[in-house]
């Protein structure tokens, strides 16, 4: 890396964004921080401001000069980022519900193809001819119908999708869309973001994209993208993101051409002797594994830069294509698995604590087994008598600093506890069939399975937050990806390995009302 | 380039595969031309094959195993290809009648459609509530009959998109649908086309392809494509390729990142200070003019290397980039053109010429002016006395090696008369409202103006025989391109200079019924 390369990436940010600071308009433009003290000329000034992007909108929608097509892009989504964020959902509500598609035509093709009469598909008819020209009208008016039921704001996404760093401005429009969407349910702006999704979605079919693997020799403009985007584990200076490039390391990333320089996802692998039990060997193993001793690919952390994107699954190709690539390379490499993060359990754990609380010992659902809670209050030498171990358990997890962590015995009772809760967690607690867990669900539908449960994996801050410091290994063997993901897909079947099954039998297994 | 790849250049064919033998399949694989001596047995095989071939088909379309999946579109594409002409036909027809849609489907949506009631799109209605719930109803069946109105095919041609080589090997039966379709008529196998058209429009989006400038220092693999390919002036050796790269030249490609190492079509670009008036001075100029001397970008050759895209506009875009790109880095360029051949022009002409002689004087149009006829008949000396100016024309032009190409005077007085009918040919004579010449029709959709004609520009056998030797350029100037195509494609109006009307007025003008 050159000179001025270093100096760039020195200068940038080495925490990721937070989530709220994240904002898409940030990334793009600052924002119109002023209009919020908007004295009256502003505000007149913001209305005319909305007025001429809704007009640029409208040329863009209408206009067939490609020559004044490229200007008018520009200046729509030039403007589009001027606007604050309540004049961009009220743009949106105009896009979604004026740029609708002609239901009164859609109606008449309609009246006009019921009326047809369905030909007998009889192949040897001896009116081949005529068969065929009925066939025809039916081809014609399928083919009018099909373009009369896309809505008039496709035309937008499909000019703005061939121009120029539009398809990453889509990807912003969709992350608004989203923010909208997730305040006020309104049916026109959910099909909008269904409209907007399924396009997104075909242009960033897995054909598109291109597999890079991101190296020290990459442009710092690239880097510093890397380092903003961590979501897993954060890169915290320089050494530490050269040595997640470097020797028994591998990043790949997944690039489309119209967003030259800027990954949409990467995967940051370890190549290892043993699948690790904890992202401090990851993280700080130091020297690594020499890469020709390495047995396993270790996934240690999965990040998308877009959050216009959510929803589209461009992870399951990332992972299968590096597998691929890895076993490919280096055929001494025949594990590949994560050292995964369980974001919900924690919360998901607290809850059921805090329900128990409130509701009282009788309507609740004792989550402890006897013998656990026993130990837990033999260990927890607190003075205040008449509480029952959940409160303890709820106590103790809740307490500022995870103090709980700095007591050997402690440690030693909860162990039991919380990795039989996690494992229950993972495999028996679901929303709409799916895992609760959103890590999990991710996993699984990409064909993984739940391989073990690592106490004490993750001692950060963030680790203790969210799962009590407990991470996961989940096992990709290609040999059944694509069964396990077609039985998760249609059965909601979770596949877990003995080991953690091993947690939650027979209580749990008793407990879980299909069984 | 290295040794190896010279060799395997040296190797491949110097000249372009002519029109007949550049089917899809031999460039694929060797077609089974055994099957045409077809034995019983052999008979027998060719049903088997043709059975399992079918099958994978059907199991590409309705397998939802992934993993299962890769190998069965490589099975079904190798099987294809394995295929005779006559079973590929009889496959494509099944695939187009036996996947088509669902239409009973299509019928009881649009009935649950029809019944709904369309809600008063007024705003500010105090109903809001209930208007989003009514047209959440109709986004729904709106998203329902989207994906209802999808042939099945559609599957198969999605899943070919995403697999390495399937993009191309769509391209190879969109090819073997086009033949199907010029042999017999066919409504499903039109309707089938039209749809895998449409689809290859997306796949092929400019956003999608890849601008790569063509250098000598490019993999042999990729130039002997280009010495395949080249369509419009023969690649005659390696000096040739090698000029056609070198100074004062530029060929650029359009690339797709699923076809690597093939562009998929390519344009070859000569630096000058003046718009060249014939072949010669661009393919043997020798030495080139110094490239910081150049004002002219001349576009020489434009060929496409797949059959199966035929009728998707890729020109168009590559000739815009072209433009940009040359315009930006060398600022002192600031005319384009081309030099083209002008296909239809003697087809057209001996066609008008053997029809008059045909219907006799009195029912034809007289296509020569008196003084051009009786000039003609002056240089013309041979004895057989009693034939017209018309019958000589086409007897000159008919003859054996372009006899009257080696008479200076015949040259004198025919270069006014063919240039006039030239003139004709391409401003006139038109069908459904276009340009008749197909080359014509290409530059003129895309924004070009009709701009010079050039006598004797190419001597070649081929330029005698499309031409009389007659080469166009179209001018491609960046101010009206947009104005230009918009105006050709909304009225048909075909942009030409004042030289070029000058040759048709005022006589032809008359002719014009328009005017």
């Amino acid at each position: 890396m050159n000179k001025k390369a270093l100096a760039i990436l020195l200068r940038s940010k080495m925490r990721p964004l937070s989530p709220v600071s994240n904002k898409v308009n940030q990334l793009q433009h600052a924002p119109l921080e002023g209009n919020r003290l908007a004295t009256q000329n502003d505000s007149i000034k913001t209305r005319r401001d909305f007025g001429q992007v809704r007009e640029s909108m409208h040329s863009v929608i209408s206009m067939n000069k490609k020559e004044i097509l490229d200007t008018a892009l520009n200046e729509f989504s030039e403007g589009y980022f001027s606007l604050s964020q309540e004049n961009r959902h009220k743009l949106l509500l105009i896009l979604a519900q004026e740029y609708d598609l002609n239901r009164t035509k859609v109606r008449d093709l309609m009246k006009q193809y019921v009326g047809l009469e369905i030909p007998n598909g009889d192949e040897t008819d001896e009116h081949g001819l005529e068969m065929d020209g009925q066939l025809s009208a039916f081809y014609r008016i399928e083919r009018n119908l099909r373009h009369a039921l896309k809505p008039m704001y496709e035309v937008l996404f499909e000019r703005l999708n061939t121009h120029p760093g539009g398809l990453k401005f889509l990807a912003s429009v969709r992350a608004d869309i989203l923010s909208i969407i997730a305040d006020e349910n309104v049916a026109s702006i959910r099909a909008l973001d269904s409209y907007l999704k399924e396009k997104l979605i075909t242009w960033l079919s897995p054909a598109n994209l291109e597999l890079h693997q991101i190296t020290w020799n990459d442009p710092a403009s690239l880097l510093e993208k890397i380092v903003a985007y961590e979501a897993v584990h954060p890169i915290s200076n320089l050494i530490d993101l050269k040595r997640r490039l470097g020797l028994g390391r591998r990043c790949f990333g997944y690039l489309h051409p119209s967003i030259p320089g800027e990954p949409l996802i990467f995967i940051e692998v370890a190549l290892m002797k043993n699948m690790a039990c904890t992202i401090l060997e990851v993280l700080w193993h130091d020297p690594p594994t020499p890469e020709c001793e390495a047995t396993t690919a270790l996934f240690y952390s999965i990040s998308s830069t877009q959050p216009g994107l959510a929803g589209i699954n461009l992870g399951k190709f990332l992972i299968k294509r590096v597998i691929y690539l890895v076993k490919k390379d280096m055929p001494n490499i025949y594990n590949f698995a994560t050292l995964s993060p369980i974001p919900g359990f924690m919360q998901w754990l607290l809850s059921k604590l805090a329900s128990s609380e409130r509701s009282g010992p009788i309507f609740c659902e004792n989550i402890l087994k006897p013998e656990e809670e026993r130990a837990l209050l033999d260990a927890y030498m607190d003075s205040t008598t008449g509480r029952n171990g959940m409160e303890v358990l709820l106590h103790l997890l809740t307490s500022t600093n995870h103090e709980w962590t700095q007591y050997e015995r402690l440690i030693t009772e909860l162990e039991p506890i919380l990795l039989r809760l996690c494992a229950r967690y993972l495999v028996l607690e679901k929303k709409r069939g799916k895992a609760l867990d959103s890590v999990a669900n991710f996993h699984l539908q990409n064909g993984a399975m739940i391989g073990r449960l690592n106490w004490m994996a993750d001692r950060s801050e963030k680790g203790f937050s969210q799962s009590g410091g407990i991470m996961v290994n989940y096992i990709y063997s290609l040999e059944n990806i694509e069964d396990y993901a077609q039985a998760y897909f249609s059965t909601g079947h979770i596949q877990a390995s003995p080991d953690v099954h091993h947690y939650i039998k027979p209580l749990e297994r008793n407990e879980d009302p299909i069984n």
